[in-house]
């Protein structure tokens, strides 16, 4: 049975994925929301609609092994969006808010890096050709989102905050 | 007060890293125990005598700032490290649970790259010239880590595990 051990952690993995994105999806508008700097809403906005593709190409990877997208609880993305929560409540409304906000995002986006580019490597590995490219798609994305929030951060709400 | 928002939000973040610092302390020799494969124990116990090292250096920051080290808890690293431990009693013991654990790796080493890397851009910020060598050490020791685990996953683990 090669490979079956690979492909039943690729599966599970594949569902904490989808459990996370689709968590994103549900925290994206209260970051907005909670975003002071126009740029820094117009930022989480544009990831929204992203996210929204992101998920739908994970139901396509599901689609491509025959399987039905379904989510596993992921009890990291749970941590990494409550520490978030916190620090809207505890600096939100401040330029330095703003600037958590950012940090928030970015511990955000590369749990998904990590697991994107994890994925990638196992589809690889297990010879899965459809799934391949659609995760590397998301996984470009992601890495741009991060890139979009440094700018943001070092030239406009970083020297606002300070 | 100039800074003085984005200087408590550099401190709460120090405090939550050191935190996850002293949790991935912890986690560390479970992970060495669980691995199979000998390079994937040499590479945690590398890390291991790294991450004590980074741990003092934080010590060092805190001081810097003439503020006692102490943690506050990091919900994000007990979700990564719980989910670590769940793909161990899933998958350990086989040669998926060794490509399991490396990912589960890369999700604490991503997390701590974006914790350094917003600290890094915060105390550039702040012009906190004793900090920010510091924090820049323990960033590139990081993404070496991260780095050495994608080789030995691609070039060992992955395919043993396929």
């Amino acid at each position: 049975m090669a490979g079956t051990d690979l492909n039943a952690l690729f599966l599970h993995q594949l569902k904490d994925t989808y459990f996370a994105e689709n968590a994103i999806l549900k925290a994206l508008p209260t970051m907005m929301e909670a975003a002071r700097a126009d740029d820094l809403k117009v930022a989480f906005g544009v990831h929204l609609k992203e996210t929204e593709q992101q998920v739908k190409r994970l139901d396509a990877v599901f689609r491509s092994l025959g399987e039905k997208p379904e989510g596993v609880t992921c009890k990291a993305i749970q941590g990494i969006i409550a520490e978030g929560q916190e620090i809207i409540e505890e600096f939100g409304g401040s330029d330095a808010g703003d600037a958590g906000l950012i940090a928030a995002a970015q511990a955000v986006e590369h749990y998904e890096i990590t697991r994107y580019g994890t994925l990638i490597a196992w589809a690889k590995q297990l010879g899965l050709a459809e799934a391949e490219p659609l995760l590397k798609e998301t996984l470009l994305e992601e890495e741009n989102t991060d890139g979009v929030l440094s700018d943001l951060a070092e030239e406009a709400i970083n020297p606002k905050a300070a």
